[in-house]
């Protein structure tokens, strides 16, 4: 069993490219990055378990209805009073980028405390734990949970793995500097892109210059480098998105593992929806470790599994370890299957 | 110009007869009592003007707008920082009632106080201020704003009429009886139906047993007069659903005038969506009493102007003077218009 | 095979009982009265040509489409210069009417002239000749065409069929008078409710006030028998609608013939949808009367026809003539047929 | 724990009151007979297991998501070779009624034989067995099967439920039976109108003349009887449906036990979608006898649950124990809950 | 008139780029190979007949209702018991490919025998035959019809084309290569992708990696020669699809005619929906050959044809010949037409 | 205030890449040049006014509304008898050209006369007017009006500026050429794309094939002197789209200033929505100049705006001042916005 720790939201989103201004419909499905990489899990025929407050409504009981549809454990998901947190989706194309709105304040799971979870029990069984950055900036509350959830997996011997993923609506640099340097000593696996290591951690890649889209792969290496000597962290995984536009990315990843660095194939991506691709490359990854796969093919098949989320639409990455697989081993043609 | 002042929130809807539960496919709407009274006047032609408060984001933006294009009058209201309350609501048929879900903690407009409104601007070249119940309700920042436009009102002979609507989420009875008890004296028209009234200020109809959808109407003359002789109130309405089932009703009303008694025609209703029949209601009463209406014929207008909201999809009343004067003049057989 | 002359419309919907004014979709289908009557008989395995024009350009070409796919003949269609008529239709409900606007001014049907008809190829073949009091009411190119097809139509021995469909907004009822007046001598079946006997003829039923949905039976004898005494018209229906709301009408039908009268079953009617009501009796009665059905049961043939009507969106009846005879034979439970 | 057994179908709908010759647009939903059972037990949060055989693709995937977002325990089901049963729906409304078209022939649960299932491990820990008469037509193996597990079921003391739901597509009167009668030893209650009664074991109520929606209620407890004679079944409930049209039915229903007749309440419904009905009606009666209710209650809640099942879209009973105790208890006026 | 001979089925594909999973709306439309041949030559004004055999009941008569708008002749389809085939089609994106799954076994069309067919009346006045390898995979009886039919055409003088179109799930190499060996004598002209050449007649282009999307031209007119050589086929067709991504084909052809070779422009195609391409290729070749183009001019027309079915949504490919021919003839820079 | 006339339309779209023979559905927005230019400066939150005649229907109405959504002033649209104009609009992909059909023809616009405006009352308090080449060839009427117009602009010296945008299938070259060179003297800024300088005023570009989609920039300085010298209009704006396909453009534009020659960014543009995208780039250089910005700037800016509206459905350019300026300043690269 895999568990997985963080906020599931509501995700309103307009059909087709209008925007929040041109429509009256939306669709309602549910997303956050620890649910996405449980859903990839389950997807790939893995126990995942995710941990999580829900709102004691229908709208609460809908996205517990949608997680098991999913075949995620939703047994110590904690009902309780509160709000479910909404994130507006607008997708972009071309030169319009795509844009979040968040509405996330006050959320049935950032109000709960660090004592309302029973860690030895949630992790009972568990293979490996998972969370991201966003967990810990929601609340004090919730950021002790995830320091209580870490030391429990460290005694229980599960690695930890962590999405460094920095919200700077969330928190400041600093606040984030100081919860996420207490949580590192625990985790296994650093997922982590350039940005967020320089934001969190001051940790900077040499010559990036991001929004032109221009990435300098030579220097990860030393981000990677700085991390693992900092916090002792021996595998750190970086995925490197070159946005040529809303509509088309190329898709790469690096994984450092104990000073070698390994490279994935890049991919040129025509973008259905972009949102949860770094979550489908963490869940690929936990995946490919999991399963004992060596260091590159486990960074192949995370980078695949990432890059097929590109062309499914919502958070949640809907593919096989089949089709997974099929693009890791060189069949990105798009041929028809029958 | 008329003024009405509460909160809007965005109205989220399965389509149909579907619950949350069985869908991903939601209408955005807005909607809110003192908006929903702002649209049905303006439909009617009248200058309205809507106060309230709005975030400064898209959602808030996309709610202005929406405002504008049903002609309201958007000039004063407050756009700040907070999120938007927002309202889930699903469509009943037959036994099965609609279910309304609110999430509206902490919204753009709960937050604001009262000095963030300037009445005596807000107000200049008003003929009419128009609150609920529910806007005192939200915060006391609110309540309190919503008293200085009482008196403000006052000051500048301004007419001021309010419906009653109690919501027990919102707040104990003991506090609305409270506060709304210090607004009444500025009221001069009081929109209040039993269940209310009972709620609010502990004014009793006899016999009256909602639940099975018979009402006594004989009982009413006696709330009414409890009312004006509390608080000086000397019109005072009240509308008179008969649920037959969430797909039929029986609609009627009757309004107080300082001792008398006007009866309203009956309207046996095919219900397409109930909400916003009461805003319906005040706004075909308002409508009535500025355009000079005597009882009887306001009583008329309004009735019919909220039969009609009955057929109409949202909260808003998108029927013209015309429409509402053909209904309650007699024509109710529904026969196709070339 | 039955020949049908009229225009054929674009028709433009809200979806469910939304107005105009509140959507941005539209559901787009055709309809017209006499070539919902072809479809009504194509659907009835009647070998149905409707004749028209059309505009030579895409919408034009879906228009004649969607009639063959209801199996109509459209071999005789003129297609030229000009633009398509449109209708919109908000959907009525309960106390609230359906409202239809059109725009059907400059159609690429009004533009022709009577010399673009060779009739007696037209008709060659034909069996039956039906037209309504709208043709002719659209340009006095199309009033000759439709003269010059009854002329032709007597020559041939065809007998035909006329739905008097009186609408103010295309022509005055004394031009309507004239021209059909003109007209009646060559009709052998009239199908006429009330209010257009009286607005055309002038010949009027006593004691009808239709507005309040209430009907005199018994007047409807005189109706008929004045018009067979002005224009020596044997076979004369009406279709008695009583508007309960827009939602609930009753349903039935009288067929004078030459001298006596047939009453047909009433119809308790929840509506779906009823426009093109009276073209689907018109259908059934000249189905009835084509198939040497007595004047009783092709009188029930139209009126549960029509009934049905109500149920089905669009203006084309959809049903079998299996489902019109159940029906008509007194199985109006709706219970579910597997 | 509550077992059921059947076959599950995908469920292809036109929107609203379209027929499948007026759409492209289909809704996908999935039901049956016992699934129905088996959801409508989950949503009262019972233990509800559910055994079937689905074809090994993506549709039956979906379907397996599906359940277990209903909450229904799907550990059981055989997933093998073969396709999906699916039924088309067209939704009746007034005189027309609701037309379903089978396309289940050949479906990967039909192919399964009564060795692909071991009883004794599916029914460990039940509390219920629960099938309907659909189940053993499909057949022979499956009919095999059925018996089979009313045999384990025996001989594990699991109380036994059957619905009799002849369905003349699938087999002849004769087979049915035969088969029905080599079941009916092994049941406990039993589910069957009055159709039903006489179409499988030619017993037959008096005087009710179904089409005209006349039922005939002091005929019941001569059927009950009959069969509690020739079989042993202590308790059969039926419901009785008028069906006044498509739209609106009252229903209510009875419950023999031992020579005791129960009746219920009677709900006069305005339909949304009636397909489960009687499904919802054997949940809840199911629910209220393992809940250990005295006859009139069980009887009360059965019948509420199914009425409010006929204001619920799709073949699954969408509501909870609180909303059905709320009608059962009386309040059916369809008041907005907020 | 030209006569093609197939299966038509249902296709059920869900919105957008949504995967079955993730939706409950389905869009219905219809194809199959010889149903999207004789479409597309009804679009450009040719008298086109689809031979087929279809359900009696309302899916059946919607797919003809659905042929007729297309223009096609149904006058030889043969209604009869059965279901009709369906397909779900999921639409590939980026590195994501399309996902076909059948469920046709069964079909109404594959339980017709040769005798069913009276090939002299049915080509009675045909100009052309067409069929694909997909028809005689169904069954033995339609096997046999199918080479009955290429009898009755070679006694008639008719032309025959066939798309050879191997679907390895209808059947094995082995057999297919028996049935179409006993075909080919009858063919004129035969299209064949590389893939399907080496399937059924074991006839291998050099040096194509297909999966790779890298195609080697030069080695096709071996195939093409080896076919001629074997059957005495004259004009042999292949498509070139380059698949950069599901999103993004390069699109050519070559027709080998008695031993020259041609070779069209080729397309950088931005994909809508690609199903169907191949038949739409197929038909321009048909157009052109009919209308007695050269073999440079009708390859050209094919061409284009077919690259424009890549941005039509649905197998039938929705254009006239002149949209074809502007773009064959040059202009594919997708300005907007006014 | 920024003053544009002219016509708006509705807009009849399918959704995606359906074809109008294709679909029943049809998305109804609105959008014409002069309108699509008010919409845009009002996304800046410039008070802009549009001037144009709107149906006294719910079809006017309903227009006026969405305008005011959009925060135009509606305040001088005259509301008059007539219909309003109408255009279908089919979405092209990849080789396939959008499709536009007009059915504007008898326009409330087209019918109004000079007389009906009094420009000096719209004009008073305006800093700008524009207009495009679409409404004087609207009618007679109409022509005059603009004249009157530019004449009472220049009397109030009001900048006035046009975009020439020649339509074939309103008038004649002879006839624009007439009645355009009579409204140049009152020009001040010009946009002009080369086609339509060369079939209004026979000004040619040299060696530029525009079906190729190819441009030769060198020559668009000699369009624009050759305009200069004979209309001395001293700002000529052109922009240049690439037709790469119907999916791709490349977009760029330049400016012509008194001699000098700007030249902007070139976008690498995949379309959403590409009508309207001159309008967009109107809009934007009319902000920049009033705005005060440099040529340079005021190029960028309207480049940028118009190469975002490539990226939005519908006519209007949803679209603030600082995501324009994101874009104009750079970036590019559609990163995630949260």
């Amino acid at each position: 069993m895999i568990v997985t720790f963080g906020e599931i939201m509501m995700r309103l989103a307009p059909t087709g490219y209008l925007r929040l201004n041109q429509t009256s419909q939306l669709e309602m499905t549910f997303g956050g990055g620890e649910a996405n990489v449980a859903v990839s899990l389950a997807n790939y025929n893995k126990n995942a378990r995710f941990v999580t407050g829900l709102p004691d409504n229908d709208i609460g009981l809908a996205c517990i209805g949608q997680l098991r549809k999913w075949n995620v454990d939703t047994s110590e998901i904690i009902v309780n009073p509160g709000r479910m947190g909404i994130y507006y989706c607008e997708k972009g194309a071309s030169q319009r980028p795509s844009k979040v709105i968040y509405d996330r304040a006050g959320s049935a799971f950032a109000k709960l405390k660090s004592s309302d979870f029973d860690w030895s029990k949630i992790l009972k069984g568990a293979k490996w734990f998972h969370f991201t950055g966003i967990t810990p900036a929601l609340s004090d509350g919730i950021a002790d949970a995830t320091l209580e959830a870490c030391r429990q997996a460290e005694q229980m011997n599960i690695p930890v793995s962590c999405d460094l993923n920095y919200r700077k609506k969330l928190w400041s640099k600093e606040k984030a500097n100081k919860v996420m340097s207490g949580l590192m000593p625990y985790v296994d696996v650093l997922i982590a892109n350039e940005e967020d290591a320089n934001d969190v951690f001051g940790i900077k890649a040499g010559n990036t210059d991001v929004t032109a889209g221009k990435l300098c792969f030579e220097s990860y290496r030393d981000v990677a480098k700085q991390i693992d000597d900092r916090f002792g962290i021996k595998k750190i995984a970086v995925t490197l998105r070159e946005s040529v536009s809303a509509s088309n990315n190329l898709w790469s990843a690096m994984l450092y593992d104990n000073g070698d660095l390994y490279s994935s194939k890049k991919y040129n991506i025509q973008i259905v929806d972009r949102v949860g691709g770094g979550d489908s490359f963490a869940a690929g990854l936990i995946y490919g470790i999991t399963e004992g796969y060596d260091c590159q093919r486990a960074l192949e098949f995370a980078t695949a599994a990432s890059c097929l989320k590109h062309s499914i639409e919502g958070d949640f990455n809907d593919v096989s370890v089949s089709e997974v697989e099929a693009l890791a081993n060189g069949d990105g043609s798009g041929r028809v299957q029958r």
